[in-house]
Order: C-alpha cells, then sequence, then structure tokens
C-alpha cells in the first residue's frame, strides 16, 4: 500500500464521483475463500530439511504459499523460504510460518493449541495494522499458519493450514459492487486501467490509493480517493483475501465510514477495465482501545477434505513411482542415523563407493546385504561357480530355482537377486576363475589366465572396496597384492567350524613410504602400516584345494557365523568409509571397554579394528592387530614394485613357482637361517623357531597357526 | 562245489561216454564278460553310509553284487552288505570289497595302484583254490573289487569295478562244445536236468559233480564224472564268470588234462537240457610249485564306457528329482560336520524342530535364514505388519516386488519366501497383533484381543523354540509369561544403534519348583533358574510407541547389527537344543578363555552363555548371566500361577492396568521402600537404590539402564 508522501496520483477523469451507485440494501461484504493444494514436491523438499537440517528440531520454519491469477481461490505453491516478491501482477503470495512437529502425539497437541496458535499468528497481523507497518508493506497482511507431522516411513503428511482473517467489531458491509468499466464508464477505466497496468508492471506494490484528479488540480476537497488492488479473486461480485485484513486496517487506521475500492482483476495478463470492479463497503466504527492490549479474536483455520474441523493427510506412498518410494525409503534409515546416533555420518559418501566381492557364496551374500543396509549401491559380484542346491539356506542371494538345470552362475545370480531386491542398485555379475599361486597353468591355460588377471586388475581400478570371501587362501594372494599396488581398501573373511577372521589390509607400500618421509622430516613417531591376510605368512601360498575331504570343500562352519563375519566385514568396510583417514586408518585399541579418546569420539562410525576373530566354540570376538611384514609375499614393497615393473611376467613366474615370491622377499633365506637356529638349539621345537623369527606381531603369537586352520569358505 | 565225500552221485545213462564230440581244432575258451550297472539306490545307500558311520574312514567294506539268470552278464545289483545265497538258480551273486576314499587325489592314487590291488583281490581267490578251501565253498572263486570316490555335494560318484580272475600258464582250450541234450541224448539229458533242478530246488551249491553211474555199479573205472555248475552265460557257446576260475582249480587241485562240463542253464526257472551246454575243455598243466611263492597274475578291471582303461563316472545330480536333491544338499553339510566339527550333533532333533518366529522385521529375517542353515525345517512367522519400501535392504526376505499395492502382509511374504529358497521348509505365517499391557483395550476392542491371546497361546503350545524378535519391550510380556507357563525355550534379540542384547529365558517356573524339591532332598547346591528378559526390571512394561520420533519408529541399527543379533540368536538355540539339559542348560561361564570343563567338551555344541550383548561402538561382546527374579512380571511364579487360574481375565487385568503386575509380584511394594531408603539416604541417587533392590546380578549392575536405552527392532 501506497500512502502519504508515496501516495502516486495519476491521472483521473473528472466525473469519477458518478461511479458509484447505491445498493438498495447493504449486504455483508464476503471473501473468496483460499484452499490450500500442497504439491509433491513441498512435501518431497520438507521431507529432505527435516531429515538432513531439522532433525529433532521443532523450532518455527518461514515459509511462502502463493496462489495465482489463473487458479485464484488455491494456494498452489509452498515454499520454503520467503524470497522474490510476494505479490505482483500474476502471483499473489502469503508469507507464513511451518510447525513441523515429530510424532503424531506432538502433532495432535499442536491441534489442541490451534486456538492459541492461530491468535499468535494473527497478533503479527494486528501488530502490522496497529502500529502501520503493514500500511508500508502490504505482505504484513495476510499470513498462513502450517502445522505438520510427515511420517516419512510411509510418505503420510499430516498437515493443517490457517489463513488468518481478524474480525471485526462488525461486519462490513457491501454498500455497492460493478464493473470498474460500467462504474466509471469506458474513457476512464480504460485510463485506470492502463496507468495501474504501467504502475505494477514496473513493480509497485499491489495495493495503492488511486485519486480523482480535476484538470484544474484546484478542490482538493472534491478529490474522489479510491483504494486499489490487485485483486486475485475470480467470483463474480466478492473480492480475494489480500483485502480482508485490508479493509480492516482502514477502518482501524484511516477510521473512514465508506470505502470505494477498485478490485484490479487481470485479462490477458493485463488489468482489464471489464473485468475488474468497483467496491463499495461500509466499514464499521472502531470503539476507542479497541485491540489495544490484545490482538482482536481471528478466525481462519482450514476444513478438511470432507469440509470439517481437522487436519488433512496426503497421503504420497501409493501415488509415488515404486521405485523411487523404494529408494527414498532406503535413504531414509540411513539419514535418520544422522538425528541422533551419528551425526556426522556421510551417507553420500557410502552410497557412491563401489564395492567388488570376489565370491559370492555364504559371505559374498551376507556382505552383499548389509552394504544394500547400508546404502552402497554399486555391487559388482565376481565367481566362477554356479548356484548349487546347498546353498540357498546358506547363501542368502538364491533361491531353489537358481538351482535348477544345472545352477546359475553365481556371480550372475547374485547380481541379479540385489536387483530384486533393490531396483537402484548398480549390480553386475563376473564369472571369472582368480589365478592362485601354487596352481600351474598348462600351456593352453596361459592365455586364458592373462586375460582373467588383466580383467581382475581393471576391476580393482574400478572399485573402491574390495572384498576377500573366497574359499581358499591362495586365492587370496593375487587380489591381495593388486588391493596394495593400487592402494584400495581390501577387507577380508574367512570361516572356520566355529571361529573366524575379519581383518582389514592396510594401506599399500606407498602409503609407508610417504609416511617414513614425513616422520623422517618431523622427527615424529610415525605412522605404522597395518598388515595384510599374508603378513604373518612365512610360505608361499601353494594349492589347497587337492586332497581335500568332502566336509574341507564343502561349507561346514555352523550356519550363524557367516552373518556374523559377513556384518563385521561391512560394519569394518563402513568404518574405515566414514574414517577421515580412510585406507590409512589407524586400528582401534585392542580393548574395547578402554574409554575412548576424544579423537575418536569424532567418528561418524567410531574407531575400526584391523582384526575381529572368533575362536573355538563360545561367542566372544577378539580384536587384535597386527603390522605389515616387510617380507609379506602379498602386500611388501618388494612384491609390488616387481608386480608394478613386470606386470603379467611377474604373476605368471608367481602361479608358476609360489616359490619364487620366497625368493624375492627374502623368505627363503629366513627359512634357512630359522632351520639353522633349529638345528643350533635342537631340544626346542623347530616349528615354534620359525614362528619367532616370523613377523613382529603385536597380539596373539599363534595367529599363523590359527589361520592355517581355516577351513576357509 | 561238491566234491569227495559230499559228491552227489546221480543216475547217468550207460552211454554217457558217448555225449563227447571230438571238435576238430581246439580254440581258446572264452567267457562270457561281466558289466557292471549300479543302481541309484547303491549310490544313495553308500552316500549314506559315508555320511553317518564310515565319515572319514577309508576302510574297505564288504560288499556283494550279483546278476540274474535274465540279465547274466550284467552285474545289476550291489548290496553293501553280504547277506543271502551268494548264488542260487536266478541269481549269481559275487562277493566282493569297496574302497571308497575321502578325495578325487587319493581316488587318483587307488588306480594307480590298480595293479597292486587288483593282485591282492586274486590273491585271495588263489588262496581258496590253492588251499582247497575253495572246493567246499565255491563262492571263494569269483571275488569283486570297487574303488569309489563319493563327491556327495555334487551327487557324483567316480567308481572302478575290477573282478579278478587268475591267468592259468596256458589258455585253457575248447575241445568241444554242443547242448546238452544233442550230447547226452533226450532222455539222459532230461533226467539229467531233472536230478539238477532237484539238487539246486533243494539248496544244493551252485558247483557240483555229475557222475555216470552204471545200472551193475561195478566197473568203477568206467565212471564218467563231469563237473556241472549253474550256469548264468546267455552266450551260444561260451560259459559264464564262474567257471573262469573253477576251470584253473580243476587244473592246479585235480591236475586233470581233460574236463567235460554241463553249463546248467534255465529256461522259465528250470534247468533245461536243451539251453545247457556240455563243454569239453582241454586244461593247461601246472608247473610244479605254480604259485606256491605269490599268487599268479590276474587280469580284471573293467573297460569304462567308452571301452578304455579308465574309472566310471555316476552324475547322479542331473537325474534326481531337484527338490529331492535340495533337501539332500542341505543335510550334507549338516551331516558332513559329525565327521570331524561336531560328531555328537544329532541333526534329527534340529530337524524336528519347531521354531515360532515373533516379529518378521530385520531380526525375524536374519533369524529364519540362519534357522535353515542348521536344517530346521518348521517355521512359522508371526506379524501384523506389511512389507514396506525401506524393508527389502534389510529384511533378508522380502523383495522390490513384495513392496507393491501397499505391501504384502509381512508374515505370509516371510513364509512364502522360505519356500522359495528350500521347498521342502514347512513355512506359515499369521498375521496377529500381540496384545500389550499398557495398551488399554476400548470395549469393542477385548473380544478381538481375547481371540488373539487364544491364537498366541496355541501358537506356543505347538512350537518348541519360541523367538522373540519384536519392536517394543511390552509385546514380549505375552510370549514370555505363556513361554514359562509352557516350559519352552524362548530366545530373544533386541536391537540399539550399536548395541544389541541377544539371551535366552530360563526355564518356567515349574523347573525351580522340581529343582528346589530335589535339592532338598539330595542336600546338593541347587540348580538355579536362568531369568527372562524382564527379570531385570522392576516396573510393568507401558506403552511405548506413542510419541515416538520418527528414527525411534524405524530401525536405526547399523545394517550389521541384525545379523549378528539374528546368528547369534540361532546358535544359542541350536546350542541349547543340543544340549542335554535342553531349557534347563546352565549359562556357560562368563570367561569365554577360560579352559572349558571336560562336562562342556561332550556337548555337541559346546556349552551356552545366558547372554550376548554389545553395548557402545567397537566390536567386542560379553556373555553375562543372570538368574530368575523371584518378583519378575512375566516369568515368576506369582505371574504364571495366576495366569493358569484365570486365564484370559488375569491378562484382560495385565494389559488394561500393567501396574496390577507389580501389586501381584509385590513390586509395589518394593518401589515404596526404595523410595523410602531413596529419602533416607538423600544424598545418593535414589535410582541407584531402586537399581540396588532389584534382582540379584552376577555381572554388571548397570544392565536394567542399558536395556531401557534399546531401540527395539
Amino acid at each position: 500500500m501506497i500512502r502519504g508522501s508515496s501516495l502516486q496520483q495519476r491521472a483521473a477523469p473528472s466525473d469519477a464521483e458518478s461511479v458509484l451507485m447505491s445498493a438498495s440494501q447493504e449486504t455483508i461484504l464476503q471473501f473468496g475463500q483460499l484452499q490450500s493444494s500442497v504439491d509433491v514436491a513441498f512435501w518431497a523438499e520438507l521431507g529432505n530439511l527435516k531429515l538432513d537440517k531439522m532433525r529433532l528440531s521443532e523450532d518455527p520454519q518461514q515459509i511462502t504459499g502463493a496462489h495465482y491469477a489463473k487458479l485464484p481461490s488455491i494456494l498452489n505453491e509452498l515454499l520454503l523460504d520467503s524470497s522474490g516478491p510476494l505479490v505482483d501482477m500474476t502471483r499473489c503470495g502469503v508469507p507464513g510460518e511451518l510447525r513441523n512437529v515429530n510424532t503424531l502425539e506432538r502433532f495432535k497437541a499442536l491441534q489442541e493449541q490451534r486456538g492459541a496458535l492461530l491468535q499468535e499468528a494473527a497478533g503479527q497481523i494486528w501488530q502490522g495494522i496497529y502500529s502501520g507497518a503493514a500500511e508500508a508493506d502490504p505482505s504484513l497482511l495476510s499470513r498462513l499458519l502450517l502445522i505438520s507431522y510427515a511420517d516419512l516411513k510411509l510418505f503420510r503428511f499430516y498437515y493443517w493450514f490457517a489463513f488468518p482473517a481478524i474480525k471485526p467489531p462488525q461486519p462490513i458491509m457491501v454498500r455497492a459492487v460493478q464493473p470498474l468499466q460500467q462504474a466509471l464508464g469506458m474513457e476512464l477505466s480504460e485510463g485506470v486501467a492502463e496507468s495501474c497496468n504501467e504502475w505494477l508492471g514496473t513493480g509497485g506494490r499491489p495495493l495503492f490509493w488511486l485519486m480523482s484528479v480535476s484538470d484544474d488540480n484546484s478542490a482538493s476537497s472534491g478529490k474522489h480517493v479510491v483504494l486499489a488492488y490487485m485483486d486475485h479473486s475470480n467470483l463474480q461480485s466478492n473480492p480475494g483475501l489480500l483485502l480482508r485484513n485490508a479493509l480492516l486496517m482502514a477502518a482501524v487506521r484511516w477510521r473512514v465510514g465508506h470505502l470505494d475500492v477498485a478490485c484490479l482483476r487481470l485479462r490477458r495478463g493485463k488489468v482489464d477495465a471489464t473485468a475488474s470492479l468497483l467496491l463499495s463497503v461500509s466499514l464499521p466504527a472502531i470503539p476507542e482501545g479497541w485491540g489495544k492490549e490484545a490482538a482482536p479474536a481471528a478466525i481462519g483455520w482450514e476444513p478438511n477434505a470432507r469440509g470439517k474441523t481437522g487436519p488433512r493427510v496426503a497421503d504420497l506412498g501409493p501415488t509415488m513411482d515404486p521405485r523411487r518410494l523404494a529408494s527414498a525409503a532406503v535413504d531414509l534409515n540411513l539419514r535418520l542415523m544422522r538425528w541422533r546416533a551419528a551425526p556426522a555420518l556421510d551417507t553420500a559418501k557410502l552410497a557412491a563407493t563401489k564395492c567388488l566381492l570376489l565370491g559370492a557364496g555364504t559371505l559374498g551374500c551376507a556382505v552383499a546385504r548389509v552394504l544394500l543396509g547400508w546404502g552402497v549401491r554399486h555391487v559388482t559380484f565376481l565367481d566362477s561357480g554356479r548356484v548349487a542346491f546347498s546353498n540357498p539356506v546358506r547363501q542368502s542371494l538364491y533361491e531353489f530355482a537358481d538351482c535348477l538345470d544345472g545352477g546359475k552362475p553365481k556371480a550372475a545370480a547374485a547380481a541379479a537377486a540385489l536387483q530384486r531386491i533393490f531396483p537402484d542398485v548398480k549390480s553386475e555379475g563376473v564369472q571369472l576363475c582368480i589365478p592362485m599361486p601354487g596352481h600351474p597353468l598348462s600351456p593352453g591355460e596361459v592365455k586364458q589366465a592373462e586375460e582373467d588377471v588383466r580383467q581382475l586388475e581393471e576391476l580393482i581400478e574400478a572399485h573402491d572396496v574390495i572384498f576377500l570371501l573366497m574359499d581358499t587362501r591362495e586365492s587370496r594372494w593375487l587380489p591381495t597384492l593388486l588391493g596394495a599396488a593400487k592402494n584400495k581398501l581390501v577387507i577380508n573373511a574367512a570361516l572356520g567350524f566355529e571361529s573366524f577372521l575379519v581383518m582389514r589390509h592396510g594401506a599399500g607400500p606407498d602409503a609407508e613410504d610417504a609416511a617414513a618421509s614425513s616422520t623422517a622430516q618431523s622427527g615424529s613417531k610415525g605412522w605404522q602400516r597395518l598388515g595384510c591376510y599374508f603378513c604373518n605368512d612365512v610360505v608361499a601360498p601353494l594349492d589347497s584345494t587337492v586332497d581335500r575331504t568332502l566336509e574341507q570343500q564343502c561349507t561346514v562352519a555352523r550356519p550363524g557365523l557367516a552373518g556374523i563375519a559377513g556384518s563385521l566385514a561391512v560394519e569394518m568396510c563402513c568404518g574405515v568409509i566414514q574414517h577421515p583417514q580412510g585406507v590409512r586408518a589407524p586400528a582401534a585399541c585392542h580393548d574395547p571397554d578402554a574409554s575412548s579418546s576424544s579423537a575418536d569420539s569424532a567418528l561418524p562410525l567410531g574407531p575400526v579394528p584391523h582384526m575381529v576373530r572368533q575362536l573355538g566354540g563360545g561367542f566372544a570376538q577378539h580384536c587384535l592387530v597386527g603390522q605389515a611384514f616387510k617380507q609379506c609375499i602379498a602386500c611388501s614393497g618388494a612384491v609390488v614394485t616387481q608386480y608394478r615393473e613386470k606386470g603379467w611376467l611377474f604373476i605368471l613366474e608367481a602361479l608358476q613357482d609360489p616359490h619364487a615370491l620366497e625368493d624375492l622377499t627374502g623368505l627363503t633365506e629366513l627359512h634357512s637361517s630359522a632351520a639353522a637356529l633349529a638345528m643350533m638349539y635342537s631340544d626346542e621345537d623347530s616349528e615354534d623357531e620359525v614362528e619367532r623369527l616370523g613377523p613382529d606381531k603385536t597380539d596373539s603369537g599363534e595367529q599363523g597357526d590359527v589361520k592355517d586352520d581355516w577351513l576357509e569358505l
């Protein structure tokens, strides 16, 4: 509204007085109602705001509603901010407040308080009117209130709108209403419409004065002043929402008994004299001190869809694309973790992590499922086998149907199962047999092995985390080496009958070199690289598959172990991904009961152990740490360097003669000296000697033995 | 063979000499070959013998092969014992030895030793011949050898038969061969056939002498002696297997140069003179000392299906009914456990155990899968919910398709998934909401609740193990009470964000009474009943579902925890089922590293803890023990007695007013005294006081608090 000095004076025809028509009988003025119609996008945005920013907060949020000239009675835009012009020629914005609460119970409590809530919002409008602030800023005259509870689990939104209107002491009465053209005559009304178009088109406010100015500009008392406003109502003789509190303001602030209002309406995007109305109203007298102590009573809660007093429910679940619904639902649990349990959790990082699972058996299936639970969306399986009849009861991605006709290839069947579970996952199955040291190749097999190694190199390069979930020790060698060379996060799991080992490999040897040079510069105690699966071994892997009895070939493990080991492997993986040092994250201290340091508590998922082991019966797990072994046949600098220099030829040599690895890393020499020692101290067990000369173990000395006892999955 | 004193003398026509026809040229005698044809039933039986009895043993097994008159060249019966007559009129049995080895490598090694193996078997035959034992027992003359490797994972059997024949120093030559009737004439041959029928029909041995006896019985030198035997060959002029070593025996033992043999053949089940042969052979002279030091050389390995030297493979996988194949394969892994890992494991007991899973969510799905792995075949799910879009990535029995159109009922969808995984499982889904204390019923709901309680009572009665896998504390009350009243094994699991509790409830209060009376009699230290989920609580459960924020309604738990907790729950369950004391099994000692007692090591799956708990981050689990609380609102004698006396009315009272339970068990009184204590020692935390007055805990005192922190699944 423009008033006083900012009043825009417009040329008006001298016969302006003649436009007012007397009503035979005054009637109560009624306004076009506003119906809320909330777009799905708003609920989606509210869901995101709630999950990511508001979390447990119930603080009020500033929002803006809007309705448009084309559908003036529908509030069909709702924004979670208050930017942009509130009202212009085509859009009528309504600022307001959203109160979104955490539970349905809280929402019910808000409903009980709805009178007070409405009065609070009305108080703000009244404040704008009473103080005169609304004269300069007409957006203060309209306001909305939205209370809601967002059940993001079911995509169901409970809500209730209010558009507060302050009740005047007496009703506002209509004296006359007629089309503007009819009221002002063709020529004058066209001039008014043109002036208004110019005013509004250059950004003028939507509530302003029109004044009739006589040509001679002398008789100020003869001036006819008309309140003009951009009227978005499309009812024949009823004005829109914005005018409601404006007329109260006229009665309160200007204390006029009568008022003429030009309700400017659009046709083809322009103010049109034939569509617009001239409305003449009688305003009530405002008693002295009315609304001084407290805002006058207000009304304004929107009836629900059945026309009753009550909230509405937007149940978006059934209308959403099921795939998107599933995708959103899966995210929900993860994002909810950030409310209380793990505020620093980076769910996007998990979603972007690409995981390569070597082995799609009992452990592979278990790992893939837990990865899905963590929101990981890229899972590639590698396996050379087919689904056997004994698999489905232990391997959670297969069904009976997968076993028929000789069995589907496991890797492809596992990938297809992931898609069935969660269509948005990017999952692939690669049928490939990992070349193994100690399984010599016939001349005819060399070419295929070279191709397999190349494909494995590419797969490891293309993924972030490599899970070793195979059933032999020797099949772990090549991926361990490639993981170290490419500095990938490698997670390793192996099962025994009632024992298991889950471990993460340390960073590659490059990380050690970098750490050593930085330590040399700083003089501080250096970071130490964690060991790999082979760091505790002093012999190269040989073919372990020959001569295995039936129960050694099969997964003779307590069925519960795979679920435990698979879950731990993924928890370890996610802990490292969320750790700021990533693959170089130090091992969690041994004692799980020790009070964690402040640095640990800052980690989104806490500190991550190096190895978790369960031994024998019982139900106890142990966390162990072992550092990288400088003579390791899989992850040491010597091996990685040879691989980088000679590539496939180096690997071929190791496949054909694993002892070449022992020569390369100096283990052969170690064996000789160990044998010599054993002879010198012949009353001691020579195997013990070998163990003592083995890698520097910070924990259990019998670990090397234990691992050799694994019946691997 | 009947010889000497036992020689049966039969009337023979005086013109017996005339039956021998001179052959124009002697040819080498050839025998009908025997082909092995092993029935699937034998391999199945061998598989069972291997899994259940032989296990890792490679000791030779006595077997019997047989061929029949109708298919004389096919060894089509193979039995794993040597009972029954070896040879009779219709059946020719061959005794022998099975050497089944544990690995394909061992089988290959056996093949390399096949010369020695054959010689060993031939040595036994030779022993029978050389010693004369075979004259009394002609079954010693034929023998079979079977080497095999049973790949029970793939239902593939590698095998090789040998039918050892000792090579004479020179070939046996045929002098003449003609139908018996032609050789002896109609009358005599019919008489011979009739006599043989009588002899064989009354159980006479299949190798015997026929002697021509002149009517006057005077000229013994004129006697014509014929070797008769039951010939199962159907070749026109070649005798069957049994004769081969018999003729060598004739040459070695009786040192005759010529021998006439009546090859008695059947027609319509009787020895028939026209079908039978009279075979005249020249036997080689046996050098002095031949075969004295060692058995002469033998031949006899059966060629494979392609006619080459080598073993055969019976690949039964593709021919078996897939459902039976799956069923057998699932059993395999379990039965293999008994070879080395858990020899005392009673897999049949596991298969017969009926499990009721209350809750088919994250934990319910995980538990069901591990139960399948253990061979449990009866699983009933109870759940009142439907599959939501967020479920499949964490609840391993559901897929995206289960979420469409509002979601399938969870219990039914879970049961259907188990069937898809393993068709032989008996699985059912019950859609039911467990009535809960603190969730008061409206008058209209009472009837349904009564019906629900009745159905729950029947379900618990009909199952052996009850898993409590729900998402509220109060929903666990009724099944805990019913489990205690019916003395069922109850396993309880609950998840927090990075914590979980898995426990088994102790036996019902009846067990305590029984133990108390037996203790009173014996005067020994009594058995103590383990606690239930509510034994650490000093307040009755109330409605915990109202006013839960979104992340409290959803499963905001680290995704790996359900796999760990679900697996532990099943391992605990199976440990108790295998424990001789069952639900009364004492808790495993706390220290998992303590050396187990000898009693413990006798348990098939080791001792079973009472509770396993993981707390906070880290990866460590703790085993705890807590005894039954005499004032427990769920499992105490007072509560169980009330339930038994008043039934539904007692439950209704508890549902409507949980504090009635506190009054009943004396907790109300406890609260008053606790409050009084708190006032007396006002400088101490009153909540601590309540804790101290709580149940007698042998472990961590803060447990009650911890459990209240659970965000339950």
